[in-house]
């Protein structure tokens, strides 16, 4: 089966929880993805706790919710769709008029088929989100609002981390978020392409770096998780990517970091411009996702946002309309590799240098044709370049970059000229 | 009033005094400056003395000047323009035959209704400028030329200067011309916003930097300025501007330093982006004004020059059409600001970084919607953006640029920001 | 008579003679030079020494080479091209028949009319080269193959070098090769071009640098004089040229240097964009001349190769048709032109700084007109650039090119400011 399949699949199981940022369907979605990967360790957070300029809020408990109409039927029901429910919505159980309830609605009305996705966490509220279609249906009279709900004080914010070790110390750092109900590319790629990432990485046979992937809620969770790992990720982090909106079709992108440079940035652009030279660079200035908070000052580390539809760019975006039809296998499987392909070179990428003064002799060894003629030295075009330019100093990134080449693509040729004695990793970085 | 009308005004009454590199043309015009900014204090340089490779010229003094001719009529009268005399004519009276007189006329075929200005400082000569109409209508016959003025040697060189100081002994230096006769743009634009940029800055509650505004003779007065006070600017001077041809409507314009990338540079670059983005950017190469010998090697007096069109440009350029009607009110209301919005950009650019750790809770303090849902964000952009680059690294300047915002209109924000205590002074910055 | 007449009769007289990486072709042609250059020395290197990753071979030598048809008529003779021989055949004297004999022809199918330039000189073979056309046109039927040649591994390589002081020990490079046989841009141009610029070089009054010009069998013949010479080389060569198919009339040429930004660059980039706006620009990617081991790792000597259409780019390439005709006097001479205006600039580049501060005064000197006029400031624009930007830190190379000015065009100029005392060699690149 394509991998593009079972991340869909994954996604669909998580599709009818109602996450939110804390909360039983943040649990429920953990552990689901800890079925996946064993590695997985959950984490709570008590309510209440200081993070930096933020506290962790109650813990929002939600059973049951619904409006019943002048007709007695029941015109909205939390059942139906986790969104029809504002997200921290304090309970309720009264019967109003059509215009006092009014003020509870969220609707939006260029978009008057779907229901928005609307959460109020710092501010005590209650309401309910429907199509605007609907709401304009509604007639006067007496409706009964009733939400069963809690902010419990005594509850607790829940993340999941993944830790690889790896031969260095040094990580990579890979965050996504578990906060958004029922929709589909903006939240369930992440964390589904995350999952499956974990397990590639826990497939191979060895690994260079540690790497460290996150399951949180988005700003309150990277907050906290900040507030608790600040040191040990500012001397370990090398690079790292949020992933967020990962599972469309329509095109790939990415958010640069803040420093606009870091190694992060340049593994990201040299994969997406070899595997999709249309790919949209978007500038910091864009930003809106968890590179927010892991780029701002004093935090500084280097994490850059990879995605294939950027949030706010496609109209689906926070709405009912975001579903399991907008993401696609094709679509998760796209963003799968670009994420694979980004932690594969920053795997492979070395310094090398030749091991002879001027070119060695190829023909000696098999490598090169021993006859001389017109034409044919095209075809031995990375070989020769990889002799030319791994001077100890440029590194196989920069390399491949210079030779307008996927540095994946290098490797075999690589291996051949490491066999054949001809390249050696360079002194300075063969040290551990 | 609007300013320009005043700067306009002041213009005028300015217009009809022969100016020169000497004499009683300049002190006239000073000691009107002086009547606006009463810190204007008039030196003055004694002919003969040796300033770097230059020696102060004799002062000239000119009373009256005509040429009468065969019929008894006079032809051309220093009465009726300033523009008339060769300037530092020597003294003449002889009756000559055209052919003679022609040797000492000057005219400019390709503009034959204009009379050019002509000078000969450093060589001795006498001469009339006229129309090249003119000059062509005159008939065979006796002409009675006659030039009453003097090479005083023990006259002197009359400058002004305008020392305005600040909290900090840094100085901003401000350089413009009063030795051009009767001319609008070239030059009775430069001294006139000038003096009304001292004006404004008199009017400051309190200013960070010192400021030095000079009001000399173009060349011998620049070398002279800089040969008694060199060692103390290049002590002192953190960015400069030169006034020239500042009042027209045509367009806006600069002359870069020779470093090009100097603070000057790049706050006239800011501004021009922000106010005139079709402005236009003069190399060095093209520099023409006492920028020359402010950015000389071993000078290096990091001066801009700030136009509106660039002398040389504009056909009335150095002629008797470039008068009043030149320049104008908004002319001269736009080089005006200008010159005011690089002071303040100088004055106000700062190094700032944020209080807390991650994004700041803002929805606490009032400065953000509590309620989460689609598009709001982008309303509270500047605010986000500051929180996100000011790290104490990059001054308030670059990040304007960075955000492609102008600078000034960042400032309301700023001030919310430090006095919600989210944004402070950086450390190096704020101790004097 | 024209430089390039001159050049183009030298090539004549070279064309005949069979050249290879070793034999008395090289002898030969270097005897030749010789006679141009008395300074140039012959040095032998005998076969079987190790240079780095490579053991020079056996010496080649060929005397008589034909195939006699079924008919009995000489179809090949070596005497009417020298091509017509695989380069380092093994001797042999056999008849075979036309299938057997096909396994040792060479043809250009694409280029039917030519005769291909093919060689063996690591792995031991024997064969003809010719036209495809002929090669279809051969009957079945006893072919007799005679070639009367010998690998002795008691020979030697040969190569050439002039070496001709200047008054610093830093060293300027030159390298061409003289391998290749009856063969005009690549390579008589090259050999041909260097010889005259060494007796141009001879001809100066006195050089600035040394310079070193080897004549060398291409890739073995530049291994081989880098494993001789490399420490002296890497201490001493501040620039260097390697000269290749620079005779013919099509365009001007070159491939940048490894680093890209040497001086050796500079100086040819400088050069072309005054001499040939339309020069093509080859990145180090598309090498495959002797700047492969100058500028491999290790060796990292900062050369540029020059040429007029580069190899690889013109059909005639490696065949009969790069013959004396694709060459020509004009194209010739366009070649020692570049490359002699590189040398020159090389040669005249220097730090200068002005005398005076501020701009001096020019007119008291007899240098600038006395009158101030409208326009005459443009005529003198290269005394007064010079005068604004010689600030002791920055090269004439630097300001040539702010200027947009060939450095050469500027020497009168510096020249003449030199002898009024108005600029002088700056004072840390004054002492020896």
């Amino acid at each position: 089966m394509p991998i593009g399949d079972s991340i869909y699949s994954l996604a669909k199981e998580l599709y009818p929880i109602c996450r939110s940022i804390s909360g039983n369907g943040v649990r429920d979605t953990l552990s689901i993805l800890q079925r996946e990967v064993p590695q997985l360790t959950l984490h709570e957070v008590p309510s209440g706790t200081q993070c930096f300029d933020w506290v962790i809020p109650p813990e929002w408990e939600i059973r049951e919710a619904f409006i019943v109409g002048p007709d007695g039927n029941k015109v909205i029901d939390f059942k139906n769709h986790n969104l029809h429910v504002l997200g921290y919505s304090t309970p309720i159980d009264r019967t109003l008029s059509l215009d006092e309830l009014q003020q509870h609605l969220y609707s939006e009305p260029s978009q008057p088929e779907v229901i928005p996705y609307v959460t109020s966490y710092y501010s005590e509220r209650w309401g309910f989100c429907l199509s605007h279609r609907q709401r304009e249906s509604l007639v006067p009279g007496d409706y009964r609002v009733y939400i069963d709900s809690r902010l419990n004080p005594s509850g607790s914010l829940t993340y999941g981390e993944v830790l690889l070790p790896g031969d260095s110390n040094e990580e990579i750092f890979i965050s996504t978020y578990v906060c958004h109900p029922s929709m589909g590319n903006n939240e369930l790629s992440g964390p589904t392409v995350a999952t499956y990432i974990a397990k590639w990485l826990t497939s191979l046979e060895r690994r260079r770096y540690t790497y460290r992937i996150v399951f949180i809620p988005e700003t309150i969770g990277s907050i906290c998780y900040l507030s608790r790992n600040l040191y040990h990720l500012k001397k370990t982090v090398v690079a790292g990517y949020n992933l967020t909106c990962i599972g469309d079709d329509r095109c790939y992108s990415y958010v640069a970091s803040r420093q606009e440079d870091s190694m992060s940035d340049l593994v990201a652009q040299h994969v997406l411009r070899h595997i999709a030279p249309d790919n949209i660079r978007y500038d910091f200035l864009e930003r809106g996702s968890d590179e927010r908070q892991y780029n701002s000052p004093g935090i500084d580390l280097p994490i850059v946002t990879l995605m294939r539809s950027k949030f706010w760019t496609f109209p689906e975006y926070h709405t009912s309309a975001d579903d399991m039809n907008l993401i696609s296998p094709s679509g998760l499987q796209g963003g799968y590799e670009l994420v694979r392909l980004c932690l594969l070179t920053l795997e492979r990428n070395t310094v090398l240098r030749t091991t002879t003064l001027c070119e060695p002799n190829l023909g000696k060894r098999g490598l090169y044709p021993t006859l001389s003629r017109k034409g044919h030295y095209d075809s031995l075009r990375d070989m020769m370049n990889l002799l030319a330019y791994c001077d100890g100093t440029k590194s196989l990134l920069q390399i491949a970059t210079k030779l307008q080449r996927p540095m994946w693509e290098l490797l075999p040729t690589v291996e051949k000229l490491r066999n054949a004695g001809l390249l050696t990793e360079s002194a300075d970085k063969a040290s551990p």
